[in-house]
């Protein structure tokens, strides 16, 4: 049966509270019982009642996710097609902003990818090739960002006890992750809505985590579908999952059943968010848009944020309705009842904390204060690694351990992985690179580390990962000059 | 009987140290005698003698504190009404100082307090509103200030130990202050002369504090009367008073018994302000604006500093008359006999004389360098409050611990409660916030203060403040990087 | 007999290594003998070799010091009055450098000696008023200045524990070093050449130090003569003197039974400084002149610096031929053999030396680097006194220890007094003060350390000197912001 | 028989990969197979095939590479003379590049060398007249450059406990090395391509080393040939050799029985550049070229840098060849097994290696990372030698201890021989030295430091090196002000 066909003066009339109709390209979804219920809030949906959402939609939706989201959200019809071309025409006509202006002509002044020689020189492009709202929600971290750059600082506090004289021509970086092998010890740490910075989202990483033999771990808040992703990998490509586990049972069974049934590999339950940070810059972000650019609504604008009610910007709405009250007795047994691939438990802060993981028999942890965007004043990542190393070495024989938060180079991870890390995680640098030169951006990337990473292998006198001791570092009681941040 | 009424010529005659009068609003007061007693020195109210004094009056002295002076101070009688409204007009048309011109500019420019995300944001509105004047008075701290910025750098080497999985949905961050219940675990701390930076002075801040239901600590140098500032609490609402003793022990008991009356609930004896503080910046704030502004008189000008005077600013003309001898041995006991209401003394900075309070019994102890504003490289309160919770954790079973200064964020509550503290005093933010919007601004910076305790909260596994401890926290061997101040 | 009368002609053809003969004021000398005898060296005088060396001769030198370095220098005769006129009126008239204007601009500007608050203001002001060479002279240390600025910073590494409650209302800051009474607890410590910040030179720090009651160490580099120095003093004034040993021993005790017959009343015997330091900003000082000002020939020109020949700027003329085969076993025994007066090492950097001295039996030490100005990263002052107090408290016992060097404020001072220091001493401070204010100058900052000092003390809780302990202050593991230099 | 003559037209044909000719001066070269043996790549030729390639070999290879390089690389004949001088003057007559005249204006502006008071005045200057291509390569280090700037901080964390009243009147700062006699306790260490900063290359390093009495050490990368370098040596000057040994142990030991042969005195291993850093600025310096010159053709382009390739700028082309397989026990006995000089082991970068090295019975070591071009984190020098003294004293009584890197200062030198080092090396000071002043700069900065060096011996009360003692420094455990770089 054909759907019927909407003039625009019908669905002009769905423009309230009480009966609250939206277009996504073609198609007329009523919204109506989903306002309550979208962990954006209802304001961000109610400024497009009656009208063309597309615009707003896309950048941070996956694009099966109105299918997912029904029954609250009902199809009603489509556009009728003289409107549709209109509303097609206006969307490309739409006056570009300043900051799209900025953004275009970033695009073609950024250099050559052959002239990109570090993480941090991607880095600076990404920063101006990405929206000002897209770069504030990625760099952003909480209250003075103070853990967000003393994760990267903690780095610096381990110097190397080079060895020389050891045979390491032919050095081998490889390494396994829960028995799944990795070109080199590092892996794409789950990050949300890559569609931000580029239209192929989270593809582009899949793609050259591929190429390149890492594997990706895909965040839950992904802007593609979790089957889109897995989609352009290329077997025996290897995917994990991080999972938000939401409020309800139900509903968190139903996404890790889905996963495991799409060919993801692992489960890594995040525990470091079930509240948003503060992030000011990305709370910021569109007034600082609204100012530059008088006349353009921003997506975000000073009513969706009412007095005492709190509302953490794009984090926010990301974890309105994830469990606030999980605990190592319940929550694990009950993931380890409803599927069978491996359990990693991300962002563990504390040496008691993976202890207790332990005891709960997970497959590994993956400490990480959530790069630096949840918690000020977390302990780095790395300083809880060489904690937990001293106070209990023994942790490192019962589970796989990673890090993620602050690292740029290759002596970062040979310091993690001489101090007991499996491998080390790599966020932001993964969304910087797919923004500034998509899938080609992400192979660079991990092939600058790779070099970085045999480099350092061969110059403290390692062979392979296992040879990469804790006595090959120390932490040293000064503090070095900071490296220069972008 | 009608009091005299007086001609302009005629009170202009009485302009010397011989014979002294001023006129503040339309009346004419004696003061002759009262030169020699004024805190702040004879040469300030000579510079009126025989004129209108109101303009330079009003901002910095309550309401009704020409009547509690009198004696010394005698009412003469009113100004004809022709001259009194000729001096209104006066007032009213008294050339704008540059400084007024910026200060008025500034308040058309500040953000709405929708924008204001933190203590910082406000501080920085403050320091564009405030007068000259002012902002040097709030703001400054002893010699180079390193105490002052060092309070705040002190929360920076803690870094906590995140614990989760944790049940923390429900998170309820209120506690008690001696009995008496606080929203959150915050007070206003005790700071002078609110009206300097706005015309409700500390009335805004008892407002805001009765709305979001916290207690406000009324300073003994409060630019309104005790009781214009206890008329406008809703009961419940709790007010605690600071006392600075006065030298003669009747007239501090006087004033205790005042505020017992007026229905203050406790007695914060201020004991690290005997003397004061060598606050440069407010020193110079009057030469610095005579230099901007020739031509216009500055309040404070070069001839009120004799050569080996010591006169400080401000701060120095409030403590002149203050006790210099006070002891444990007498003071306490003293202060037992005249009042039944709770003690807490203002002013601990080092462990061995929290123990000697704790051995005088009074009930409370607030760890405090009054805000970097009397001795330099006094030590930090959470450093004080760090060695007490290792040398001597018995205390805080003997009384409740406070601490004041350099606190901003959720983050250095949670940490200050983490070791022991029962609540935190922000002073200065309190006078930023009412001087830059009034009660609202108040409100504002609790609001803040809760939301962000709740999340860090909920971010390090507590769900009540009492799961607050010690162990959370770590004192790092590293220097953070400071954090960005104004 | 009347002096013969020389024309100038007569007097330039003695212009040679052979003969050379220059004119100060309006006597002519005969200085071929001492060319090699001059500390500064023979290429100075030479320029000056048949001309008026006057302008040269003046700022540099004791009024009688031609006398005393009869006999290899001669006075030949007097200038024929005619002549004298001219050369007067061409000394008068001498086209001024740019920066001989930049200086008088300069002292038209400074602030009134009421604004001064603080040793750094004064230093401030002394800074734009002095001349380049003058600066360089004064300001300079070895090297990268390293041990110049760590000397304050070492103070900020030490935080009080303040002590409240006590009586301290008639606050006694005096003290006695080596038995003679100070108002406050510090000195003046030796610093040579006065006069190139101000005609008057020495006598200016005599004359205020007499004002306030302190006491003045006088260097054997004065630019004024011992004798001209103590007639200033109004007894019961005390002078002590500091020796710069003479290697040849015969010379060396001439100086000190004439300081002791003039009256002094200490010998500071100087061991820090037996070559000279590095002070590249002093060594430069002539060229920076010399590119600003063409035409104009400095004082010190490339050409007094040979290549390979150890010469360091003012310091090295100086130090030519000072002792550097001293020992406590020779040297001491021989000075009190020679002398009855007290006898203190200035210049111990560390704690074995410190004990050596003790055992050497002299009458105290002055713990000091000679301001930073010769051994770069020799250990800051105050961390050997905190050494001194840790790890030999028994030598406080023995003689009497003083610190010198980094000191600016009353907290320094007092800091220094808790950990056993009997006094501090200021060196670089009173040649600003003097140089930017003459003897008013010397006075304000005694002031204002006075106050400070009372201050500090009354806030830590001490009565007297004596009240200052060792508990009192805590050498803290982090690193405060370091205070604001010039 | 007289070589053949060739016309430009017939060279010209030779210019791909199959017939590969390139003109040096007045010779033609078939290089055709030397194509993949090139240390720096082929394209790099490939770009002057069939062409005159003088202008790009001269500046970075020895005079007799070429013959060196037989047989791969074979003489073809001789440029027809009418054609050399076209070639010549076109070589004369090329155009200037930006950079070229940049350098040319700073060699006209450059201080005189009477007023260069320091090795970081001469750093200064070296970095205006040096070509940026040069200045990159001498420069840059690896990654951030933080064990480049950590080498000299490490310096700074040393103070003196300086000892007074000790006859040092006749210092003497001599010293011998591998016994044999230097002036003080530094040489000259290691350093490639002195051609690029002046055409007299490391002759200018051997002559001025020479005159002042120190020890050169040869490398293995040095732009003029091992023979040239040792003909303009005056007997009985010492020159040692640095040793990048070849991966094929023949040719390795064709080249140590050569220098041998020519009079060379020591073998200094190299075991810490087995692959080359990550040096970006030398890396991205044609790049900046390129930009900076549009329509010149840089040396390096971007099309040598194929994606993937490990390819690391100057540093990746010299050590292509190198052996990455050495070890203690296998190349220490192959090394003694083919000469008789003594052997140093340059690169030891931690305790456990120093005692491997005394295990395996060498002359000495050098403890260096390369001065930070190599392992970005590598722990300074300095830090290493502190902690073999305290953790094993017993290896400088098996071995002699040098150390390079960082050292700026006299201060530095004598730091390091208190803690036991033997002799202190200067890399890129004498690199900085010639390119500035060529000879007369090296003499120069050897003045410099014995100055400096003589100086602090005296002040830290010590007459020959022997005298200085570890007790004499202390490793502080706060953070000095940075010393200024430039």
């Amino acid at each position: 049966m054909a759907p019927p066909t909407l003039k625009l003066q019908e669905i002009s009339q769905h423009n309230s509270q009480t009966s609250c109709w939206v277009i996504i390209k073609d198609n007329v979804y009523d919204v109506t019982e989903f306002l309550q219920e979208h962990p954006g809030g209802s304001s961000i949906i109610l400024k497009y009642a009656g009208k063309d959402a597309t615009l707003a939609y896309e950048p941070i939706h996956p694009l099966d996710a109105l299918d997912k989201n029904s029954p609250p959200v009902q199809f009603v019809g489509q556009v009728e097609s003289g409107t549709a071309q209109v509303l097609h025409r206006e969307r490309e006509s739409r006056k570009k902003t300043k900051d799209d202006i900025r953004v275009e002509e970033a695009h073609k002044r950024k250099p050559p990818l052959s002239r990109i020689l570090s993480l941090a020189d991607i880095e600076k492009v990404a920063s101006q090739v990405l929206s000002h709202k897209a770069w504030a929600y990625y760099s952003s971290g909480a209250d003075e960002q103070i853990t967000h750059s003393e994760n990267t600082r903690a780095f610096s506090r381990f110097f190397f006890h080079a060895r020389v004289m050891r045979p390491v021509g032919d050095c081998d970086p490889s390494t396994t992750i829960l028995g799944f092998r990795s070109s080199i010890p590092i892996f794409a740490s789950g990050a949300a809505l890559a569609k931000l910075g580029h239209p192929n989202g989270e593809a582009n990483i899949t793609r050259g985590a591929g190429k390149e033999g890492i594997i990706q771990m895909v965040s839950s808040n992904a802007s593609l579908s979790y089957a889109e992703i897995i989609s352009v990998a290329v077997p025996p490509q290897v995917l994990f999952f991080q999972l938000y586990k939401n409020k309800v049972d139900a509903v968190a069974e139903k996404r890790v059943r889905e996963v495991e049934r799409l060919g993801y590999q692992a489960i890594f339950l995040t525990v470091d968010a079930i509240v948003a940070g503060n992030r000011e810059a990305d709370i910021r972000s569109p007034w600082i848009l609204e100012d530059e650019e008088s006349g353009v609504t921003p997506v975000w604008d000073e009513n969706v944020l009412p007095e005492g009610v709190n509302i953490n910007g794009t984090a926010g709405a990301l974890v309105n309705n994830d469990a606030k009250d999980m605990s190592f007795e319940k929550t694990i047994p009950w993931l380890r009842g409803i599927t069978k691939l491996p359990i990693v438990i991300k962002g563990i802060q504390c040496v008691e904390d993976a202890v207790s993981a332990a005891d709960a028999g997970v497959d590994g942890i993956l400490l990480s204060n959530h790069g630096g965007r949840q918690l000020d004043y977390s302990m780095p990542p790395m300083e809880v690694l060489y904690r937990l190393r001293r106070q209990r070495p023994d942790i490192f024989d019962r589970l796989e351990v990673y890090i993620d938060g602050g690292a740029y180079r290759g002596t970062d991870v040979v310091k993690a992985l001489c101090l007991g890390a499996k491998a080390v995680g790599f966020g932001r640098a993964f969304l910087y690179a797919q923004s500034a030169y998509g899938e080609a951006g992400v192979a660079k990337i991990i092939q600058l580390l790779k070099r970085e990473i045999v480099t350092v292998m061969q110059l403290v006198g390692a062979r392979t990962v296992s040879d990469l001791k804790p006595e090959m570092v120390e932490r040293v009681d000064w503090e070095p000059l900071t490296r220069s941040k972008l």
